[in-house]
């Protein structure tokens, strides 16, 4: 995710980090050479290009214009969905704890074993969605006896989970927790396994593959016809007018394919390295530790 | 649903699977003769069709091209809720098996069969959206005891669910199970038995049938009234021009078509196949077995 | 609702039932025919129409689409939303029979009674919402004593809930229903009564009466002004063009009307006949029962 | 709100009530005789307008629709909000008068204070609303202990449901009420301060004044604008053109303007009297009453 | 927020304040006078400037439209979410007190106590928002045992709903308060909790910069080009019309930027103050104390 202090509107038209324009930028190389190329022919053999005018790019640009802004808002639902479902991570886990320390009758060593399996939990979901694996930091989080069923386990996250409700049942067992209050904590553990499915289901269902494609195929189509169709109208300026254009539609384009899998490590995608340090941190103050790590801090404008 | 690696902005140009254009090759090559039937007319009796302007085309696109969007956006929602119940049947059967598990004081083999019988509903729910029968293998996860039952019955997943509720209830009635506790097991049930209602309700109501009959129209009417609005704009490249736009439209329409029954077999709509076994195998992982099924992968870059 | 099996993109061309076409024929006619006497007028008197060209048509035509998607969605919402409150009606009333029947210490005669009372309340809802009245025979499945309060109630609904209350109060206070189970039951009651509130409140609130009457004195206006500013452009196919550009703004006006008002007996309403029976078949089949009635199919395509 | 019955197409175009026309006659008038004005000018000099043509308004006539169905859909959404709210108050208050009746133990004149404080909070939350003051008929409702404190507080509703809480509390506290039923009580009170609350934050939170400012500002501009524009094409038609396309733009201004604030008195507003009124009737109906009050009817189709 | 008391449409016109006209003039004034030279240049060396028209401008005047559309409703739906939020933080702070007061063995004095902490909780929300600190007066509420912790704490609100859980929990321990009584307590607790995440998730997630980016660059670089193309067309009114469209763009624009965080001091932002001022004053009030201090009111019509 790109956190920048606020810039006034000057500075702001010349940013480059943050920008999409890295990532469009040999396209559009391509695009404003192939105009410069058809003002030439133009210029030389007018009578050749005479036939394409500004109209069918009206026709098919708004349209275009419409879907690009129905995908990119399908995008952003995605986006704002994952980061919607890491929010109640924090929340949930924050609630269990709470839960956990004011409501069972432990000390704090079972305190701390809990609060760590859930630390280990929010890792083991960043993880399963970066396609990681857990550092041995990470491991050690979890009560010893699990982890060689952790190592085997395909999904990981649902196993930690199921040893937090293991370590609140065996109070149940013992008598030393209430059923009614049995329940509130194990209804705080099925949000928890709702936030996990959440996050599995943006990872595995992507936008249906048609859609960027033919969005794709028509932003790109739509760029290389361009210049045939304003040069007889704006002429020398074809390169210029046709890169304005394209810079509109394939920024958007792209950034639509970068914020739909918002889980990933692009520039713009959700930070999950300082969301996952950040529950980390609060868990532990909760704890009354101090020497929780740090959260990460933007590097080159870019938080990860 | 078509699940590819990520492809560059070239190679994205020239794909064919999981595009709609296979669907739509044989309109857009009618579309494509009669425009050049339409520049020869043209060409040889040029009095006969200087009517016709793009201006009209302008009007009606724009307005098309706003419906079509709405359209889409109703389509991709339907499949969207289809795709976010089925990822709330993963998380409720799970936290259904987490919950019988660590709550009721049962042996492995009673743990057993309940979870079989989640199973089972979840392939019973599959088989009645996609009209087919549960197979011998999905049957064999059953009480024996409820299979005449469930042969004869209407709505399937109901009875199973009934069973898993019976088992349920048989704990509570033996007194092993918590007034309590009870509540909260019978709370998933019930959210249970919202996703399959869900499942019911996006498969028993289309669109509004009038909708796509509007736009089917609209879209096809306005691509084979275009080139005569183009021809004298456009020239020879009236052809080109309009299988470029009806491209948009064309496969626009396709792929509402395709997205708003989300439930069906084709390369767009939502994987039940690979969902269902995903559920199947995290169950037995929670069980603590291993020999379960894999999950399906791909064929042909298309997941069912 | 229309239920039409799936027609190829040839034959969708010529649909006509389930159509909107019958609806909006005359006001089409009309159009034709006046856009014919305009291009009269035109080739007779040329001087006399000069001054309307396409551009103010232009100016409108985009805005009147933009309102009219806005408007469209609103009233698709409405019967998306109406849907929604009867699906969760299935699904509260399953999961209220299932309660009932595995927490409840009760004979069959009680289970059948509390079911019945369900079916019943559905059939009050759907009479209420299409200003019908109960027949003999789903008054039948009341208890008795409810009868002559039934008829007498201006909330009908309200007072058949009431008496499913009573049923289940009835235990409590006889101790046969431990407090927190009944707390189960109370609150599917609290739901049953949100999915009633939530259809009085789509039948009672109609979409704000100016924004229906701006864009139907639009629309109109805009079609009958249509052939003035074409005539000029496209000559003797301003009818064809006319008939065209209306059809679409005409018909996707006529359908959000008859959307908007979701509970009616319009082709595209929903089809609360059908929803009922198909509550009324599961839960006899959840009793046991076989000799349920069948659920209405649709006739010429329509299902009421 | 506007109550008409269903009216033909034909006689809706000439509707008068329910329109938001009475509002925009004057500067549709003033707009009709300046572009006369104009169009006499154009006539008189004719070369001392000649620089405007319709190009800018193409240009900015689309982004105004665009930014106005925006703002007409955040107004849309801030009136169907206020109306869901109105129908939750109505499904809480049902279902708290059916718990209270079905599952405490107490006689009938308790169970009318009870259901009695309910309407009188409906009716506060009204007041509020509307900032008028509660009737001696509606203070009546209350128990006499709580007037003087109701007429000094600042939150009157606030102040009115926490007597309902202790009604309920002080059956807690003489042991009449199972903890566990007590908590389904109290959960419903919950809702109905959730209900307050809403309505609170709808009527203290216009919609962000620069919006408004915006694009009012850009309507009037732009109407007033567009005479000077289209003189040179459509002439003489100028002001029919002028009159017809500002009506649509004033129309939409004009209507977002009132569904904005849905609680206020103008026709397309929220109808709390007749809300208030029928919640009052459908909870004396479940006390048995005969004699509520009636429910008011539309006057001159506006129901208030 | 601006609250001003409803205009009519005339002096609407003309309003200053709550505009963000103060905002973009810098830019408004640059464009005016560079349309002025491009006016002059075109005047004087009439064939510099030829080869732009509008159309380019028509061809991303719509996408432009379209894409910031978008935006805005990202951005406003951000500023509505941050209201709804902290109408939560009412409804649930409302409802705990109520709870405590009502469900509890409580005196006065730990009333007091408890609901003070809530009010202390509101403040430092508010603060960790802001980035102030909380003053002396707001840290008075708080226990005194608590406040080393809370000056040490990172994150404070935490803390403080923790102390209020401790409140709770050690009347639990001490066998004050029904098992049952305390999860409806607790779950409240969460709800706050909920409250104070999804601050959090809004204050810590912008809207992608990529987004605000390109809009940026697009409304810029077109108001900068908008002259060149329109000076053929519309001669000396070129700046008048460069300022009308640029305005409503660049306004538009600046809006979006100001609403997309809404709980800064911008004068469209969300009142906190005002808000948590209510809170304590309705709170206070539940409590029956008198003198709460008043709650802000607009200065200048803008409330903070």
């Amino acid at each position: 995710m790109i956190i920048r202090p606020k810039l006034n509107w000057l500075r702001m038209l010349f940013v480059w980090r943050g920008s999409v324009i890295p990532r469009i930028a040999p396209q559009l190389l391509i695009l404003v050479v192939s105009s410069a190329l058809v003002v030439c022919i133009n210029v030389f053999s007018p009578g050749l290009l005479h036939d394409l005018t500004p109209v069918p790019f009206t026709l098919v640009g708004i349209a275009l214009a419409i879907f690009l802004s129905f995908r990119n808002s399908v995008s952003y639902d995605r986006f704002w969905e994952g980061r919607r479902i890491w929010g109640s991570m924090l929340n949930d886990t924050r609630s269990l704890a709470r839960q956990y320390m004011s409501v069972t009758d432990t000390d704090a060593q079972s305190q701390r074993h809990f609060v760590y399996t859930l630390i280990a939990f929010v890792y083991a979901v960043k993880a399963q969605l970066r396609g990681t694996v857990l550092t041995q930091e990470q491991l050690a989080l979890l009560r010893p006896q699990l982890l060689p069923a952790v190592n085997r386990a395909r999904f990981k996250p649902v196993l930690i989970l199921s040893d937090a409700a293991n370590q609140i049942g065996e109070l149940h067992k013992a008598d030393k927790l209430h059923p009614v209050l049995f329940t509130v904590l194990d209804r705080q553990l099925s949000l928890l396994n709702e936030d996990l499915g959440g996050c599995e289901r943006l990872a595995s269902t992507p936008v249906p593959f048609a859609y960027s494609l033919i969005l794709h195929r028509t932003v790109y189509l739509y760029s290389f016809l361009l210049p045939f169709g304003l040069v007889d109208t704006v002429g020398m300026m074809t390169p210029l007018i046709v890169a304005f254009i394209s810079y509109t539609f394939l920024a958007i384009d792209a950034l639509a394919e970068e914020l739909q899998e918002p889980f990933g490590l692009e520039p713009n995608d959700l930070p999950l390295d300082a969301m996952a340090a950040t529950i980390e941190a609060t868990l532990r103050e909760m704890l009354g530790e101090d020497a929780y790590p740090p959260v990460p801090e933007p590097v080159n404008f870019v938080l990860t």
